[in-house]
């Protein structure tokens, strides 16, 4: 038999004597047989078989055991026949014990296939995000400021020094809440029903996140991204293979730190031991004698400890070479989607409006608290590249939100209950050309088709083919979720007395919350197209705050030929005075 | 202390002594302890505590052990601090064991986030497919037919009763088989590494879908659509809660059943048994003796079992009320999109091509033994309806397939080396009208849009708005991924002599194996699009099974050309006999 992998060295086999009889299983002690014919004997015993009867011991697949060789494959729990022929009939069933354990991949590959790129973008900030999403549950119940930062050092070089780190001065984690955010698919919703102390000895601890949940938010910003209890593991295993997770919560003096990584898992493997056990490190704020010579970054990480009342922070390591090389060359492109993710949370329900000179629009953003800072520092340069995304302004978001001549609110009721905010912005046509935002950093994947004279012909400009609704779930960008239009803000078959154009000049934010689902990684909505195109759906124009009664479709017709008549400037000519391309055909 | 749950009833907990000292852990049995006096007593004891010492008992997050309900919440294998005071300072580190098992939410909810509906479709046929893509691979090496059904009985009144069954007379599974189908992540790959038993007491087993993926076939069918060891789980509990899953080897005189269910999960949780254990039932075929009287269509199909020299059955149970409600009112798409996904497998490379009558084009289709036939039997109704997957004519390939005048056919050539294969089809504009396929059973999310005299105003007619090209995964449909265009294929900057509505005219189909990453559902590729945009692929036309040398955009303009020359039909108007809609403005 193999070597014992019981606590004790204890080793046994299941017993069934299927030669003619439905017997149940017999256990039979293993520990100290160390050769077939040991076994063979103590199935003698046990079984009361006499010397002279002819039997076969065989596998539940029927393999024989009948040597030193094929008793030394038979494994500890396992289950054996006892039987007439090793071909024979099986008198009666036979039940064997089985484990099915998942495999560490769970964890270790919970990430690699999950995070896909659509229309050209890489997908790694949607594995950020996750990150920030956890960051932002940790701080919502911060007094002050709520301090996000994701500091990358990155090394193509020496690879192994590739560092990611996201730190944010959140609630932090006790040992059993490290614990429990080891535990994949342990959410939110699980934990508080295995409730760990009945005499609150844990810090508000699992139910925190459903009393966020329940709380108004506008654009449904309640902080609380979390659902499925996986999104850490999961980004950090896409983007490298090793974590170390510290983390002290406030009130505590100490810092507790748990590492996962690929590496110790397939250690653990090698050496038979338990794969899922691992040690949380108790210890003083700033000490650092656990780390090697080497770790220099995470020598200074812990150096700023003793300043920080309460922080977790997520070090990631074993980048990918793809993922280093993208970020090191596209900095600017990937903070803007990550400033676009995080839009609403960075400016308030309004966006990234432009302040008059002087003008303090401080009060209309409700998490002016919130600050995510996203530095950079690469091998040889001496100076990291920083940037504070709510100081972007290039994001499209923000493009969209500045370009907008007026906006036309509603909401939405699916199963008459289950609410979704949106808007509908109008991007006007000036004097020479369409407002309707071209992202910068879009990857322009089809090449704009032109006529004869070089004129670009792409006959359906401004919004063109995109659709008009992005989706915002718990106040974040679920990416890959658009929405065309619907009924009634699509072009009519009889057209009205409004350019058919107007209709390309129109963009759209949908919001809603945990009311509708997300794809695990979210990255799409489950059904909340379907639900919305469902017959029972009924959509509601607001205007200053109030539903109006008129039928959606015609309070938003009105709006946009207000809109065209209002807000789109064409030049009128009084003489020919030249040829002038019309873009509108 | 809560009741043991090791093994045998012993507990320990682990003590460090921080009062002032580094001193390593001490273990202390805690299994004759009952009462807070009596650990406290044990604890003095074993740290050499001289009376009248004072210290105190914490846990790692400091909270107090004081009394009987303080200790009562102690676990086994948790580690304690002894402190002088509760808030001192930690003067050593202290190394906590943890363990963190996946919560078995890991399979019961694997699935239920992973499929989500794009353009209205239900993307519960994605889930079947995850049963079919097993049995492809089960049955790959069938000297004779391979059959694959689906089963569905549907009561939307008794909805204990609804019933979903995937056989196949595939090559079964032995109890280490089905054992490891059961350990969630364990793929081909990693069984691989994990070989069982030296002396080839398996069947062929886990290399064969190494071969299989090597094997040359047509458009990359080689029935490996197998990759991270979830796909079976994910859509058995996307589509119910439970599954029994019985299968005969090849040989086998027996038959072995592993069940897995939401609800014997959640009753060994409470009562704290091994959560990842069960059981194989090995018995004869037709033995249905463990089932309760109610199962009549599980004994109906375990009678069944004697006439299969070698099968798997995946029942699945426990089905919510809308996907049943969906299948039942849906037949016909949902069995049109089974017959998309499974195509090229159906149907042979070339696809469902009209036969002339009395022609044979059997030789054609290297897959004529795959035989995919679907059965849903509704409570109430005699009659179950039933399709050969085969049969079908409607589906949306057969459609693209059948009004194809003209084939261009390419390879791709990413790094070098990864080939993609693919085609382009021309569908003919014949006298008044496209031949472009609508997909009948497509829901029509957007109204077309129509003049003001009722005419569809669309004026970008046949293809439309849509991408150009499908992509294929070692054969198999993967529905998400979409592909606009590539340069060599879309409208010119400055027009060639070829109309540019010829453009959109165009469907094609791209087919890749494992050197492109697809998502954990298959319902995307990963970075497919990315890779064939990267400057460095290679396109070239194949014409006659040979690569042509000229550039594929003048080889593809060229053919484009001769389609539209030879193919497309106009009526040519010799006098004036009245108005007629020019479609193609
Ligand atoms: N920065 C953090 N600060 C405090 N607690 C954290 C932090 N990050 C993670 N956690 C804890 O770890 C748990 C697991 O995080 P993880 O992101 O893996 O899953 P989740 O957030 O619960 O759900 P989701 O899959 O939707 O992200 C969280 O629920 C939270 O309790
Ligand atoms: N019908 C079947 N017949 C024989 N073996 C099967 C069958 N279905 C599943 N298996 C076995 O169970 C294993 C697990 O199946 P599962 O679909 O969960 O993962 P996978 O097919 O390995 O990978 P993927 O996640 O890509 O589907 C398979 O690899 C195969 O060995
Ligand atoms: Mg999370
Ligand atoms: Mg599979």
């Amino acid at each position: 038999m193999a070597a014992s992998d019981s606590q004790d060295g204890d080793s046994v086999v299941f017993i069934y004597d299927r030669r003619n009889s439905a017997a149940p299983e017999v256990k039979l002690s293993t520990t100290a047989i160390d050769c077939f014919a040991k076994f063979k004997d103590a199935v003698k015993q046990l079984l009361g078989v006499e010397d002279g009867e002819d039997f076969v011991i065989a596998t539940t697949n029927r393999d024989e055991i009948k040597d030193d060789k094929t008793w030394d494959y038979v494994e500890n729990g396992e289950t054996l026949y006892i039987l007439k022929d090793v071909k024979q009939e099986l008198c009666a069933p036979a039940q064997e014990r089985v484990d099915y354990l998942p495999h560490y991949d769970t964890i270790v590959k919970g990430g690699m296939y999950e995070y896909y790129a659509s229309e050209g973008q890489n997908p790694l900030p949607y594995a950020f995000a996750e990150l920030i999403d956890n960051s932002l549950a940790a701080t919502a119940l911060n007094d002050g400021s709520r301090q996000i930062e994701l500091r990358l050092f990155l090394d193509d070089i020496a690879v192994s020094k590739n560092c990611i780190v996201v730190i944010d001065n959140g609630k932090g984690m006790t040992p059993r809440q490290l614990n429990n955010w080891a535990i994949y698919r342990l959410s939110k919703f699980t934990r508080r029903d295995k409730r760990s102390r009945g005499q609150d000895l844990e810090p508000s601890g699992a139910n925190d996140s459903i009393n966020l949940a329940s709380t108004w938010a506008p654009r449904f910003m309640n902080s609380d991204i979390s659902y499925f209890g996986v999104g850490g593991k999961q980004a950090v295993f896409f983007i490298g293979n090793a974590t170390r997770m510290i983390s002290k919560p406030r009130g505590s003096k100490d810092v507790h730190e748990l590492s996962i990584s690929k590496d110790e898992f397939e250690r653990r493997e090698k050496s038979n031991q338990s794969i899922y056990t691992g040690y949380i490190r108790n210890r003083q704020p700033g000490d650092s004698s656990h780390l090697s010579g080497e770790d220099e970054l995470l020598a200074k990480l812990i150096s700023e400890e003793p300043n920080r009342e309460s922080f977790t922070a997520v070090v990631i390591q074993g980048i990918s070479p793809q993922h280093v090389s993208y970020l090191k060359h596209n900095f600017n492109m990937w903070t803007r989607q990550l400033a676009h993710i995080y839009h609403f949370y960075l400016h308030g329900p309004e966006g990234h409006e432009l302040k008059e000179e002087g003008e303090q629009k401080v009060e209309s953003n409700p998490f002016n608290n919130i600050n995510i800072q996203v530095t950079m520092q690469l091998r040889g340069n001496p100076n990291p590249k920083s940037i504070d995304l709510r100081k972007i302004e290039d994001d499209i978001e923000t493009q969209y939100v500045r370009t907008a001549a007026s906006r036309f609110e509603f909401k939405a009721y699916v199963d008459g209950s289950t609410a979704v905010e949106g808007i509908v912005r109008y991007h006007p046509f000036r004097y020479d050309k369409e407002t309707y935002p071209v992202d910068a950093y879009a990857p322009r994947l089809d090449p704009v088709p032109e006529d004869d004279h070089g004129y670009a012909i792409n006959d359906r400009p401004a919004r063109g083919r995109r659709p008009i609704f992005e989706a915002f779930w718990n106040g974040r960008l679920i990416p890959y979720t658009l929405i065309e239009e619907f009924d009634w803000c699509s072009l009519p078959k009889k057209q009205k007395n409004i350019p058919a154009e107007c209709y390309n000049r129109i963009s759209g934010v949908l919001w809603t919350n945990d009311s509708f689902q997300v794809s695990t990684n979210k990255l799409t909505f489950l059904d909340l197209e379907m639900k919305l195109r469902d017959k029972g759906t009924n959509f509601v124009r607001m205007l200053n705050g109030h539903e109006r009664r008129t039928q959606i479709e015609r309070e938003f017709q009105s709006w946009l030929k207000e809109c065209n008549e209002e807000h789109d400037k064409q030049i009128l000519f009084s003489g020919n005075s030249g040829l002038r391309p019309r873009l509108d055909l």
